[in-house]
């Protein structure tokens, strides 16, 4: 649905459950609160200590498990994942978990990330005779265990696997009677750590936790390998620690308003991207209104902070579903409108401060404006709670290539031209970061920030070799 | 969705358009903007000027036409219809706008609102040797105009077949070449025209026109019949005019907050409510919250008017679907929640004062002041922008019997133990019309308040003859 | 299915059980049995004494009872319908039985056949103000048993109205306590009274009863109106008794070989009607062959009468369902076939001998025997077991209008030159009567042979006033 | 269908197109015509040249195909194959062909047989660190092509693969520019070419060619590997020729009647099977009688040679679906039947031959003894045209294990007293291969006969050490 809107999308989440005899139900209420992050297709794997047994459609959580699958799926550890929405390249086959089911064990495996040196792995461990059954790049993890040396424990082989890949990874690894889970050195994925009782719980957002009455226990820590079994859970390390760099646009973009990111509430900190915004770039206004839903929290704080009211001048219509007729061109010429209204008592004859958090390729944001003057906007004063998007991200976010980034082209006066505003404002790098929380060292300071510097802080390996984008996740 | 909240029922949305090439088409824009008023089913007939075409089945207006029926429906001339969810005695045959052929002309009809005398008529047409398909009102009117007299013109049967039911109506009523649009003489459900370029549009709520393109033209008058066809649109009266007593529901809860009812923005009445009570009932206190989605304007106007920030204390679940599986109490005693959680990033710590739209069996109510405190509130404050609602409606709001509304039978203050908030205020009847803009006499006022003052502003006629409820819409 | 190959088809069945605590069930069974005369769509409701309950659908009796439906109907007297495919004019409206519900108590009605003065009945009933909501026939009867005297019985009723329609009619209507069953006075259609333990049933073909291990009691009467509640069954009439005039398509083509229609086995009098052929029609070949599934018995008769061998000269594939892809226009003429093989090991190189049970258009006729030739079959004589089809039917079966039905235009020989056979003969009237094992006295034989002769064993009414056909059954 | 009557299934079916501009349609309407050898899922592979694509699904070949997948499958090169129903270990997963992209080329496989040394490969291969996808056979000869030396050619690794594979197999093997087609060295399964135009078509039975309008060319001969690509066709060999060993049940059972294995048309040889079994196995009688559908042709021959009528005394119910509700215990007792009626009016008083083909567990045949009594059958006289099965299959057919093949423990007499037969034959092994046309010389007849004699043309390897039955085809 953002997928539509914004030619932005999030790039899955993942959740486990070990130790609830209720570990399939548990994960599905899970995932369900994770479906923003993604809702091309779901799955989820249990174990019952002798088995893996795997349910995975295309479809929403609701509708991948509407038949009475879930009791089917027995035993007290599993691991769920959701998949974002694309357009090609995606399909049933790409869903996770995957499951490798072989005569010396099961493996299990679902990933929130994207590996950028995916391509160079896979194309060696073909040539040594693999087949891939998937274009994820999670599959490439799974070879580099499966070809592990035979000596070596699981766990070690697990590690050494880990070493191998590069870029953003939340992993969740499962067999008959262990959980393992690794974020990548940067910690570019956000995932923590619950408690449900004597279970343990793993999501890649903290919403999760609350959907299921579990308490947030802490991060995973960047690099780390953490092993959950019948023992409990212990923590290895299978790299050394770096400035941690989660990715800003779950700040501003992704992640639920209830959830809570690296120990930062997400709505707390889009309110302060709000304010920071009207410190930045004031306006003198009648009304301020957010684009629904992922700017709300921003129109809040910058009407708090100016002391303009914020009023809904933008309707977001909920029943906008997969089968949905769209509008043929006539139609649309005569004002046939879609999913996003405005509303005409609220904004005719007013000058009206629009928030939004990001322009990708700025089509929406000039639609967006152009409704809100249709129905009677006097003036539109167009403020983004994000930077400039200037370089395309190689670690799990579908921002489109740089050729189809409006900022990576045009300047701020040139973009406002472009989707027609009165005035055009973003809030720059240091607004970003105070806004959330952190300092504005740009080294180190906590998040990536690579889609608008152009710093990315790992090596990029294959990427540019291959025109073909690998699926992520 | 709201039904499963609330306990309290939309009664259905008409849409109507003559004259565009691209009827069938208009008419699914216009009762897709119209989906929150009835989620069961929906139907659309069109006039190719010479047969009456139907589509119509269960579920929302997207499921019902996906495949391709719209492209089927030839025809300028077009009415649809969303009709609300219900347990029991819904079903496909229920499903709106009735089609009947006969060898002398055919008749579609689509209805919102309520007869307070159908089960007499119905009985006493019975009793002729009429034969009903339906339990809907809707047919009753039908037989009426098929029983008139032939020596009289079509339009001269429907105004005498409007004179015999009683209650509330919105009705339309299609031939092969017109359409009749009749609003009952309280004018107690809202139904507007528009104009699209020389069409006409008809619809229970105005956001239908701007999602079309269309503008408004005026309301439909009390006791109104307006008769479109090629010839142009002419008004008739069928009853003489009465004071307008439109529901009070419609600003509280039902309609859009982008729509204009009886002139009225909904949004901006819904802020002035939230205003109001803040005036009447106000509480020291940290954050202000709103049930999402339909108290969200209230809660803005309760916190401008407070300065008490206004924050995202509530997060409602957008992928709750119709096969979502429900916790079993076991999981629900663990903590497992749905379709709604508090933040607790916002509301950990904090005074909360939180904005509901209304009560009616509390047990919504105590679920959520039970979310807030679970997240850590200190204090929660309930805050309730409609007056109690201590009497049933009869005019097509499922509100559910006497017996199961909580403010019959129990005081504000019993209301707040049930509910366990640490204090409750409800607006009260004159801050209600107040904040709407309208005048505090109680006898002509334009609202119908009668679930609040047990006044009905017509006879009630045979409701307590019969335990079984007649199908509204 | 067999309306693609044949444009002739079946007018639906009927089944009927009182007094069997698993009616529903029961009649499941029974309509699964008469499924091949009807595919479009059926229906099952039950009485509990109480209520009438009603499930029906479009699509098989497997498809549309695959959900648990039955375990939903409850109750001891339950009628059901199979409906025959239609290309337009049908859909969920029309299928049976319909159900009409009244506070003076509900009536369910099935029925098989046709009615020649339906229209004119209706337009009757339409003026006075009734309200029908169906095209079909059915619906006729239930508003002339509504409108009768209220001073009468309902079984006076129901007895009045079977005077006022005409034509063919198999008729069951069932109220909450009673089941009742007519044949029209000239028994046009098949109709069978059976027992099942102390349990009675009602069946258009007795096929039905072997199924449900039910015994034959005995055919209804034409004219008779059967009355089965509590205290049993009694019989009454409506109509003075008239020579029986059987439907003779019955024993041609229709009905199932295992049934005894009118006391006669079907496939017995099929495999008479192909020694009959052999005697009237010998030709020198050395296979015999017929098109499955109906001319199977008629060419086992034909062998055994001439001594040439029987074989499998055509195959019909059993998996052709609703989604099969037509080939294109190319790929036909490139040879891709459907539905029908020819087994090239059986014919090529022989002289054949195809038994066919009728000729409606010639064109199904005609690729047949290309589909013959081209397996290589030297000679191919074709043989009907039905004298030529010269007259429309009005009585229920679906035959083409006049102008389509080949012999009413052209004479044998110009047939066989269009079907392109070497040799074409059918059976004369006398060798259908005396195959099927009845007296030649063309007046009174038991059998209508109407589309053969012209001569109707009724008057016609309104046919010919209306271009439009009514929706049969 | 058969499944659920036998006990017996068939091993899949395989069908591949080079050369075609239809490619993908030309194999639908293959395996449209093959969907007799498998009910549970299909699929197919198409090769534009650049990329293969695939569709696959589990269901009918007109279920699956059902939505336009068809036209998006571009291509002039495709395999596709048909699946058989199986109770557990099938799904979505196991459904063929199998594709394998890889950044070296892609591969898709189709399978029609069982190796017997699979699971030892597969073992072998996991230690390896080879990840298997599916439990199906065919994989294991992917992963053996891909392991191969990649100093050879293709067509060199998949020649050295088939060397290490060992049972039955009818494999087909295609990449972006050719299609190969290769048959065990035994011959145990069928395989034809056939022309159609310039294309070439490959077919597990010849009645895939006759739908197509394709022309027969020979038989694929036991270890040959044949490569079609655009320079035509060519034939290599894997392995020394033996003495082709082509399945019994083929003749017996599985094929269409319209299909020539080994090039002897399938019905002639049933008749033959029939006509031998009457010289065998005479007896008086009244009528003979097959067993839908596979019995009917020996049931005609039977009846030829003895001079006994052949009548239609079983009838089949076409319209059993999946959804099919089975009668409980109780309604059973009460003679409620499924799928097979006996014609009474056939049987009644008659001294009965019944024609079967094979006898596996006893039950089917014990029940349709027992329906042709309760029709009044005086005398049933069973005859069966296959010997007695008393060894289990290895090599793609579902036979039931040796504990519940009734002839693998009980004797002709036992076998007879257990289905209540008044006398039972079987055909003998020699009538067998005279009633198909080959010599009776038992070590090289043409046919695999192990399940009648226990003698295996291969050796076994694996089977044996594993309980857990791979999945063939």
């Amino acid at each position: 649905m953002f997928a539509e809107i914004k030619g932005l999308n999030e790039e899955c989440g993942v959740f486990g459950v070990w130790g609830h005899p209720d570990a399939a139900q548990i994960t599905y209420y899970g995932l369900h609160s994770l479906q923003h992050r993604g809702q091309e297709g779901t799955g989820i794997v249990v174990t019952d200590r002798e088995n893996l047994s795997i349910h995975k459609g295309l479809g929403l959580v609701t509708e991948v498990f509407s038949k009475g699958e879930i009791e089917t799926l027995h035993g007290n550890g599993a691991i769920g994942h959701v998949r974002y929405s694309t357009a090609g390249g995606g399909g049933l086959a790409n869903t996770q978990p995957l499951l490798f089911n072989s005569q010396t064990g099961s493996l299990a495996l679902a990933h929130n990330g994207n590996l950028v040196n995916a391509e160079s792995l896979k194309l060696e461990l073909e040539s040594q005779g693999s087949i891939f059954q998937t274009t994820s790049d999670t599959e490439v993890l799974a070879h580099l265990i499966k070809r592990g040396s035979h000596e070596l424990s699981l766990v070690e082989r697990v590690k050494s696997a880990l070493t191998q890949v590069k870029g953003a990874f939340a992993f969740m690894v499962m067999t008959e009677n262990q959980l393992m889970v690794a974020l990548d050195p940067n910690g570019l994925r956000p995932l923590s750590i619950g408690r449900l009782g004597d279970a343990y719980v793993i999501a890649s957002e903290t919403c999760a936790f609350d959907v299921i009455g579990a308490t947030f226990e802490r991060e995973v820590v960047p690099g780390e390998l953490i092993i959950i079994n019948d023992e409990g859970l212990r923590s290895e390390r299978f790299s050394e620690p770096i400035h941690r760099s989660i990715c800003s646009m779950e700040y501003i973009y992704f992640a639920r308003p209830d959830s809570n990111v690296d120990e930062i509430n997400v709505h707390t900190a889009r309110k302060s991207l709000g304010k920071q915004l009207a410190l930045e770039a004031p306006v003198e206004a009648d009304v301020v209104t957010g684009v629904p839903d992922s700017s709300i929290s921003a129109a809040i704080g910058y009407a708090e902070q100016s002391g303009i009211p914020y009023e809904l001048g933008l309707i977001k219509n909920r029943y906008v579903g997969r089968t949905f007729i769209q509008p043929s061109q006539e139609l649309r010429e005569q004002g046939v409108k879609m999913k996003l209204s405005a509303v005409r008592g609220v904004v005719e004859g007013k000058r009206v401060v629009m928030i939004d958090d990001s322009i990708v390729r700025g089509t929406t944001s000039r639609r967006i404006v152009s409704l809100l003057r249709e129905a009677g906007a006097t003036e539109v004063h167009v403020r983004i709670s994000a930077p400039p998007i200037t370089s395309p991200c190689f670690y799990g976010i579908d921002t489109s290539s740089t050729s189809e980034l409006i900022a990576a082209s045009k300047n701020v006066e040139e973009i406002r031209q472009e989707i027609g505003a009165d005035t055009l404002s973003f809030i720059s790098v240091e607004g970003l970061l105070t806004g959330v929380g952190r300092n504005t060292d740009h080294e180190n300071n906590g998040q990536c920030l690579a889609c608008f510097t152009g710093k990315y802080p790992t090596k990029l390996y294959d990427l540019g070799t291959s025109e073909q984008k690998p699926v992520k996740c």
